[in-house]
């Protein structure tokens, strides 16, 4: 396979974008994209969305992409992987991209999550769980996440504090972040006094529904110079895998055996591990999430992810930051687009571009995003060239 | 990129299979393919599906499959492009077996469409059109597919006996298919007796709602030999493309430019034609379908279709033998499992498997399956090695 860089990275104010449609959000992130990249054309496209056939009626997201993007008649290919969906979008762009069957791939993602009720919207989100054994039985999503939770404080003694540490930390990072849907600091006693939903997660243990779009143009590396001055950032690992789908047939809930199987996948193909890694993009659509996910991606031991965040291991100017960019729960959660967005801010971050929450002298960094409670994951690594 | 072989195929009965659940009747059919192709053990998964988030309130495909398979870890994509999403889902196993990313890849695809109502699965397919400028206005793909027809026959002077002639070919040819939803033959006295849907198709003109699946195993063409005594298939040519999603947008609505495009790629990397071609399976979920389709693929003249099956041309037996497993008319249409299907029947005609219909000394072959009225398409061409 050819090496695969990305030359161009797009993304618009994430929020509840009620005078804009699916198709506008997507656009104007993936024209901002290839103003970045400065192409002239794309060859092909992905469009990672978990389920806009439940929020918004409309399947068929290559078609009508390429044809508001006005690109037809280019291949375009709708992936679905839950709330993963816009990571492995990025590896089937990178796959693409590197068998030398397309050379400029422009990879997308989107969700419209807020022109339905909280109600429609739970349902939607629930069909990323297990239909007939989870759903069935009335489980939302954050009760799955609340069962994690609990399963992991159980084991390893983590505490409601370092959950909510969690929260605080990443909307530290997300008040840097001007294109987050909240981008304002919370403190520890605003967390841990907010309204429980699923006990132990209050509702600033959660990420928020939102919409949002994201984009990035992969290219060969040896082609890269010809369109960009910026800093060329360089996918060298990618690992995709799968759990269960189903939270209870793991044999312990609290770890994400789908996302080590990817970390040790991206790693090895990278040539790289944990400690060479300068910032984590983690999928912390729950505070427990983040911590799970870095004990999965080897940051941390296992079980020692709670105390990540409260000893400040995991925050902007720490050993290993994650989610600087205020992850999923202060940019907001647009879960087809989040896995894409990820990508943005790794490759800002690995140019030098983010302003106040630069992690100095990042060189290489690690996406990881996953659908439903872990049961698929897409991890990339990336470096500057 | 490396040759790709296709070494198994595997598809179950197809009809209203109300004692099954989608997962059941994927698993079924990945099942028979693992099976035929000798394999013991799958590197990678694509799962080709529609709208299962509305059907049957299920998204997440990747992971639910692979789980049910019992193959986790590894990586499971779902692919959506509307009732091309088979197809697509070929093309990626295609390129991941090609890229060296993956050396076994399980292509499937599966729709359940029969568990709920007739409004309701108008209303899911409908999510294949534009949500904004076409479904808001309430037309649905019967009569999206009726204006196609009027603008032919209005161009071309295709008559509405021409259209019935390809229910009455496709039905001969299913009633050799036991798989068939419906394999029994049809008259032209019964087409054009039968009830009008939208003018001018009556519902012997339409494509069935169905429930089934259908899976394919991709490996490199140097090792097919490792795991199969049957005959080889190889990938010859891989063509997607797509065209705006709404038809009102289109120079000429009767005219399906995504599927001429992807023909053009199909055609070319293949490095054959139209002449080389033994069979075609394509995409006639409605009658006037399968007219603009052979058009598109170069098989007969641009305004000529309507003429194809009442010639007989495009019987079994005739000069370009078109959907001899029954097609989408009679062998049924579950939207996601259909550019699936389409490779079963491919495969096992190369091979010399078919029994009665049997396209005799077949060589060399193409699949065609679109996504709505023909805003994506994926085009393949297939030889025996």
């Amino acid at each position: 396979m050819r090496d695969v860089a990305i030359i161009g990275v797009g993304m618009n104010k994430w929020g509840e974008l009620w005078e804009k449609s699916m198709r506008d959000i997507y656009v104007e992130a993936a024209l901002l994209a290839i103003e970045d990249a400065g192409v002239d054309h794309i060859d092909s496209m992905y469009v990672g969305c978990m389920t806009s056939g439940l929020f918004v009626g409309q399947e068929h997201l290559g078609s009508l992409m390429a044809d508001y993007l006005n690109v037809t008649p280019i291949p375009a290919t709708r992936i679905e992987s839950a709330c993963a969906s816009g990571g492995v979008a990025l590896r089937h762009g990178f796959i693409e991209v590197g068998s030398g069957m397309s050379d400029i791939v422009l990879v997308g993602g989107v969700e419209k999550m807020c022109d339905v009720g909280g109600g429609e919207a739970t349902y939607a989100l629930s069909t990323a769980a297990d239909q007939e054994y989870e759903c069935y039985q009335g489980v939302t999503f954050p009760g799955l996440y609340a069962l994690m939770a609990h399963r992991h404080m159980h084991l390893h003694g983590t505490t409601q504090e370092q959950l909510a540490h969690v929260a605080v930390k990443n909307h530290d990072h997300g008040s840097m972040n001007p294109l987050a849907q909240y981008p304002f600091k919370v403190t520890l006693e605003q967390v841990l006094s907010s309204v429980m939903i699923a006990d132990p997660l209050r509702i600033l243990d959660c990420s928020p529904i939102t919409d949002g779009a994201a984009a990035a143009i992969l290219c060969p590396l040896e082609m890269a110079k010809k369109f960009t001055k910026k800093p060329v950032v360089q996918i060298i690992g990618s690992g995709q895998a799968t759990d269960t789908i189903a939270l209870h047939t793991r044999e312990d809930m609290s770890w994400l055996g789908a996302t080590a199987r990817a970390a040790e996948v991206a790693y090895k193909m990278a040539g790289v591990g944990p400690d060479d890694l300068d910032l984590v993009e983690a999928h912390d659509c729950f505070t427990i999430a983040e911590i799970c996910v870095i004990e999965a991606l080897g940051l941390v031991d296992r079980g020692q992810g709670g105390k990540a965040a409260e000893s400040g291991l995991t925050a902007l100017g720490g050993k290993i930051p994650v989610n600087v960019s205020g992850g999923l729960k202060a940019k907001g959660h647009p879960v087809g687009a989040t896995g894409v967005a990820q990508v943005v801010e790794m490759v800002e971050q690995l140019r030098g571009e983010v302003g106040e929450r630069q992690v100095e002298g990042a060189r290489v960094g690690l996406t990881q995003t996953m659908g439903g409670t872990g049961g698929s994951t897409a991890v990339h690594i990336f470096r500057r060239v």
